[in-house]
């Protein structure tokens, strides 16, 4: 299935952006940070977020370590090759639409002495198709717990107008009923996981701190494919024909934020 | 501000859909019904949602009667003039992004003889300026509630590359602390909400059945003026330029979903 990759976060910079210019490209990057409520607890979160061409320079511009931002955007991987030659890859969210907020917001002060916001907002929606048959397990607790892949498929055309396919592989949990209805489902069932994102950070064996960022399912619904039966009409009062032709130049391609 | 319009539906086809043709346009007309959560409670709505051109068709053909569908769109307010030349207008939901779901779904029974989804999502952000400043009242049992209107400005480009602007005005309720802190705020100040649809129905005066579509507000941004002060840049984990490149034609003009 086409991807949807649709991501809304509300936090705090938990640093000021780094910028850089790549070819003429202007890119910001940096971390949000939020407290937010999934599945009826409290996530602790720390979003890696990217900021691509005029946004980067105007939000950039504009704040500091410790400012509140809204973000709309897509979560997308990124693939390279290391100086050795190594294949690495990261997913991050790309910011599509970003608001700098004002206002008395309550904050958390962390370990590394930043803030967070206390009461953000982190909702993710990913539509796409299951990279494999994911497999149950158990906490020592007795929870189920399901860790599966989606692969998220884009196209879209770039500034050249060349029609160009990528995929994001994207890493999601799922637990109790959902786990265990997710195990039932074949590798290439397209799903649709409506959830947050969540941020694993580690120190690894050469003593680098290290972080990932994976999802977590607050709901998910299978996607019906594409047969179907023929719908019966009923009475209905009418669109007008000239809402009808606005709302048609509305729909192609149309960005609701 | 630039309009923020980001919607996402997920429920049950109270009847089957509609359609008709305008110009070389197909329209699909339909209701979507569903219980989600709003600030702790239950929510009951009827949402009214528009699928325009292709979308209209394949969403018609493979659906009926209590079909469960996933709706990512935007609240749009149509304009018409009725018969007697009176003025009209409409809030709907257009469906920018349609998936139809399947899978074991609870549902509820309505009184219509209708099915709605008992677990349903019923997600919006709405970013936009207060059209008049807002004035809170006190229900008798003493909670804030204020209702305020925002205008949603949006900038699109036709099919036949005409750069046009249009504005949809929604309504938005807040309660308790929100409709307090919201009828702190000026006309025209901008801001983010998020929340959720709400339809409201009633008898008018000749007993016609008649509904809205408004918004409940969850939360309540201010978003900052574009003044702002530099930011300090610290040391980060740099992006390589072949994701950059391929970031930076994802960035323009892009749907997530």
């Amino acid at each position: 299935m086409k991807a949807i990759l649709a991501t809304t976060l509300i936090g705090t910079l938990a640093r000021a952006l780094t910028i850089k210019t790549v070819g003429t490209t202007d890119i910001a990057e940096g971390t949000l940070a939020m407290d937010s409520i999934q599945n009826g607890r409290t996530l602790t979160n720390y979003i890696p977020v990217v900021f691509v061409g005029a946004a980067a320079r105007r939000v950039f511009d504009r704040t500091t370590a410790g400012s509140v931002l809204s973000v709309q955007g897509a979560p997308r991987q990124e693939k390279w090759e290391n100086a050795e030659g190594g294949k690495r890859s990261r997913v991050r969210i790309q910011a599509l639409r970003t608001e700098v907020l004002s206002g008395d917001f309550a904050t958390v002060v962390d370990r590394a002495g930043g803030t967070r916001l206390a009461q953000g907002v982190n909702q993710v929606t990913l539509g796409g198709n299951l990279v494999a048959t994911p497999e149950v397990r158990y906490t020592p607790g007795g929870d189920a717990v399901t860790d599966f892949s989606l692969a998220l498929n884009e196209k879209y055309t770039t500034r050249k107008n060349e029609v160009k396919e990528r995929v994001s592989f994207v890493e999601v949990t799922a637990w109790k009923d959902l786990a265990e209805f997710v195990a039932t489902l074949p590798k290439g069932t397209p799903l649709t996981v409506l959830g947050a994102a969540v941020s694993e950070s580690w120190t690894d064996k050469d003593g680098q701190k290290r972080s990932v960022l994976k999802f977590e399912a607050g709901s998910i619904f299978q996607v019906q494919p594409p047969e179907g039966r023929a719908a019966q009409p009923d009475a209905h009062e009418p669109i007008s024909d000239e809402a009808a032709a606005e709302l048609a130049d509305m729909a192609e391609e149309d960005m609701p934020f």
